[in-house]
């Protein structure tokens, strides 16, 4: 049946009967797909019906479907006409595992980070107004995404006109770790009446069909029913904020949905709809461990190794353990970013602020004010999110604060919502800081135990996954930074950091075999950077080649390029940087975005060779 | 009586007369010196009884008291031992306009940029905690601090834990423009009961005075005082989030302040005090216009040329009336940005979203999204809390929206925490984007007038005051930028943007009249750069010389030095930059800081021959 689902027109044809069997296919489909190219498994099972529902009602694309995150899509790219691309989706090429305008006019707004959709939705919504448009702007946002501050600016603003907005709370007691906060409690207590629902639900549909007979009686209906409502749905923080409050609903039971919107559609405000929903519902192992389920890696098996993020883990567990005043900080990624063990040895020093990075910046810059070592696990990625904390209430004040940026550089499949290829630039930025790029758990040790002594912001990078394999011996250490030397003499001399040394090495390996010698330098600590070491290096080579898995402007390799240009030490054959320039880089396996960026050995070897040889 | 408060001990031994006698003599104070150096007038006048009681309450610095934003903490510096350097504050060398840490122990967190007080206040309380202490954490924060978002991120936190938190909500209905959005209209909602605040405080007081005989009594009577207090105290959203909360209690009045901090002091949930206080209390003029008094400039005179700021509002106003879908945005800077004359004539397409800028962007990013061309007017510092969402929804979709960013390099008295020094560095790397940076009125008009046209995020920076006087006629225009020869041939390019170009253009003149040669190039294009045309003029300098009045880590004379170096264009002399090096500026008149940074003529021309002479 889903193959014959080429529109949401298609899906309003249906019965009660078909629509719920189709709801079935959609999860045989999911427990299919994502197993296969990883993904979002167990928040797309529990959206199944709520996606339909919506595309029942609504009239996407004329009605504006956004979806807050956007993990949770999958089933709305399945209905929106793109049900034949779905096996390759978050592959190269393929659909992203994200809403994004350019794959579809059903894409009203792309996401992936948490806690925009509302602030996109009233953008668009007060741009359809402007063009005369009288139709609904739907958002759907989980409970997770109500711990993030943007929310709430975005509802602050959300009762101000008529602007057909209905906002879906999406509420399984789940970000991607367990909710935590006020907020989480509050949403919880407004469930627990759920009880009521059915009376509250009869009750309003009791008066909504009284016969409304000229003008003075329908003022005196509404007054009524607005009176019975405000008895039931109780005065609730969201009708504080001058929304309208709809719920708790069963969000599995798409009849309710498709009366609660129909009844939504009708308010002149801005409207909450408050959803109830099983993460994972229909695939038992799903719903009883939702954050194992909720990212399946590809092959859909659970690696043990953690990689980068697990040594990580485990560096801060040591330090805890020895230093009384270390103390993590998490917003609502514990499991993915390796605290797990921290947070089990130490419960009463390990903080889950919810997805709140610029909360949790600013709350570490306060315990480091009160004489604790505050570490901040956070996602390159969502580290961008507290870019100004960092300057204001961390850097400016010299606070010892550390930070792991997790899943720096590119995360290849979760796209480029997901890069971490701006930490360098904002990092090399924040004045009195201190950054490292270790592509080794070795190297991570030894940055992490220097950062963890440093008198202000001090950030350690490393990539996804473990370390790359290459032959580490062959290189020398000089603090900083490391060097290994290929051929004889050295006409080129490589520098990068991070996972980027194993594609340089192979690059030299190439260039020795041709002829050309290299000096290949690994720069573990990329702030402040040892320049004297590094000029003893450079010796006679004639290019200097800056290879960085990040952008190019304000990245490391300009900064670099910068600084021999200012020492008069530029080589005869000039400088060449190898970075992401001024371009965002599309999803799929990280070695394919390396072909695709110019990052292969082969493809460095021979601009190497072009520069050298054309110079 | 002032000058004999050397600390809060001083003041908690003066009766209630000479207390009330202390207020009229801090508010006489505030009316001499504000006007003297420029700074916050009405906020400070607004809270001067709140500071004195929460001072004769609490303990600071044992207790920690941290002030949202900071601007009103004038009278909290006279009461903690800095009446003596009152007359100083915001000159260069003397005290900060802000909460300091490095000034005084009773300044326990920095601040400047909004809504941060409550995350800074939960780490201390944490640390504290941690450290066995059994102090309270004071915050006081404006009805318009709850309109950012990162605010209710530490909300939702702070029921957490036993942490003695007691945050004060200062509602004076008013942040810097005057507030927006359902939560005002929420707290205007709970003042609007004020009326009954002598009852449920007294009833309050009545169950407090039940003698306590035993636990289980205790129990009881705490039962019954939790009863009432949901009856009278209803159910209101900070409650809903876990926090106590108490009010409105008239912030002018000392007795009632006090005693409501003591019923706080003894709760162990968090709380928070609801204050109603007038802006710019006691000075008539500023009671009746506190968008005016905000911030006084110095002299005390307001300027009817409001420099850049205006020009912009104008230049947006004649785009809107000629493009039907340009529409303006501000958070909560209406005025400042110079968008009142914008307000005025297009209401229907202007938007004040609240202190809320990475919603404020999203919203942005929503509207072009629907075919409306947005502009955010945004201070440069305050831009730096969009920087996410400048990446994530802005330019990752391709979406046009224009950046106005006020306030770029120097603010002068402000000091470090508003300072517009990154911009440059964040706006170059953001992936397909455009940067102008003016100097003049006329550029600005040029550097607009692309801007609107352009098909992704460009941005506009210029200056806080008006255009700096030289002789532009110097100059000859070559598209992107434009340049001017001084002496015979030229020894030196000078590169610069914005205002240094005064700066350098002194410079350079001196050095001409001592015989080295200058081409000075005025870039008002900073991305995409011009590199074809740069290159024509840079003829056979030996020195290229790049100033720039912003942080030299990934800013444009960073970006330009490493271009000359791959183009194998860097002369026999070398490069040198002049920035903002890895470190933060102080306070002070903007040509203090130029000295301090070594932006004059006389040190720049120094440098320039130093170099040249040196080599």
């Amino acid at each position: 049946m889903l193959e014959n689902i080429k529109s949401p027109a298609d899906l309003k044809k249906l019965s009660a009967a078909e629509t719920k069997a189709l709801c079935a296919e959609i999860r045989g489909k999911l427990l299919d797909v994502v197993p296969l190219n990883g993904g979002h498994l167990a928040s797309n099972l529990g959206v199944v019906e709520l996606t339909v529902a919506i595309h029942s009602v609504f009239d996407s694309p004329k009605d504006r479907v956004i979806w807050d995150v956007g993990h949770q899509a999958y089933v709305h790219k399945m209905l929106t006409g793109r049900y034949a691309e779905i096996d390759g989706i978050r592959t190269y090429g393929g659909l992203s595992g994200f809403p994004k305008r350019e794959e579809s006019p059903h894409d009203s707004f792309g996401t992936g980070h948490a806690s925009t959709s509302v602030s996109a939705a009233l953008g668009l919504a007060a741009a359809d107004a402007f063009a005369g448009k009288t139709n609904y702007t739907v958002v759907v946002a989980g409970d997770g995404a109500f711990t993030g501050g943007m929310i709430y600016e975005a509802l602050n603003n959300a009762a101000e006109q008529d602007l057909r907005l209905i906002i879906v709370l999406n509420d399984n007691d789940m970000a991607i770790d367990r909710n935590v906060g006020g907020i989480n409690r509050y949403i919880t207590r407004l469930s627990t009446s759920a009880r009521y629902l059915g009376f509250k639900y009869h009750l309003k549909k009791f008066f909504a069909a009284i016969p409304v007979i000229g003008r003075p009686l329908t003022v005196t209906a509404r007054g009524i029913k607005n009176f019975i409502k405000r008895l039931v749905w109780r005065d609730n923080m969201f009708e504080n904020l001058g929304l309208n409050y709809y719920g708790p609903i069963d969000g599995h039971n798409i009849k309710w949905l498709q009366g609660v919107f129909k009844d939504a559609m009708r308010d002149r405000k801005s409207s909450i709809i408050h959803v109830r929903t099983v993460k994972g519902k229909g695939y038992t192992p799903a719903e009883q461990q939702p954050e194992k389920y909720h990212g399946v890696p590809k092959g859909g098996v659970f690696k043990t190794d953690g990689g980068f993020s697990d040594v990580f883990g485990q560096i801060v567990a040591d330090r805890a353990a020895k230093d009384a005043r270390l103390c993590a900080v998490t917003a609502a990624m514990c499991d993915g970013t390796g605290l797990n063990a921290f947070k089990n040895s130490f419960p009463d020093r390990f903080f889950d602020v919810g997805i709140a990075e610029e909360h949790a910046l600013t709350f570490c810059a306060g315990l480091a004010a009160g004489g604790m070592r505050p570490v901040f696990a956070v996602y390159s990625t969502f580290a961008q999110r507290c870019y100004d904390q960092l300057i204001h209430d961390a850097a400016l004040q010299k606070l010892p604060l550390v930070l792991g940026l997790d899943r720096a550089g590119f995360v290849g499949e979760d796209g480029p919502t997901h890069h971490g290829l701006f930490d360098v630039g904002f990092m090399l930025q924040l004045p009195g800081s201190a950054l490292y790029s270790p592509d080794s758990y070795a190297d991570m040790e030894k940055a992490f135990a220097e950062a963890f002594d440093y008198s202000g912001v001090a950030a350690v990078r490393y990539p996804k996954g473990g370390e790359p394999a290459y032959d580490r011996s062959a290189f020398t250490d000089c603090g900083g930074m490391a060097y290994a030397d290929f051929g004889q003499g050295h006409d080129v001399l490589t520098v990068t950091y991070g996972r980027l040394t194993a594609q340089c090495f192979k690059a030299a390996e190439q260039l020795a075999a041709e002829g050309t010698g290299v000096r290949l330098v690994r720069v573990l600590k990329l702030k402040p950077f040892d320049t004297e070491t590094f000029l003893g290096l450079l010796g006679g080579a004639k290019l200097v080649y800056l290879a960085e898995e990040g952008v190019k402007s304000g990245g490391f390799a300009e900064y670099l390029a910068a600084f021999l240009a200012e020492a008069g030490c530029v080589p005869r054959c000039g400088v060449l940087i190898r970075a992401v320039d001024d371009k965002f880089v599309t999803h799929g396996q990280t070695e394919k975005l390396f072909e695709e960026c110019g990052f292969t050995p082969a493809a460095m070897a021979a601009e190497i060779s072009e520069k050298i040889n054309g110079a």
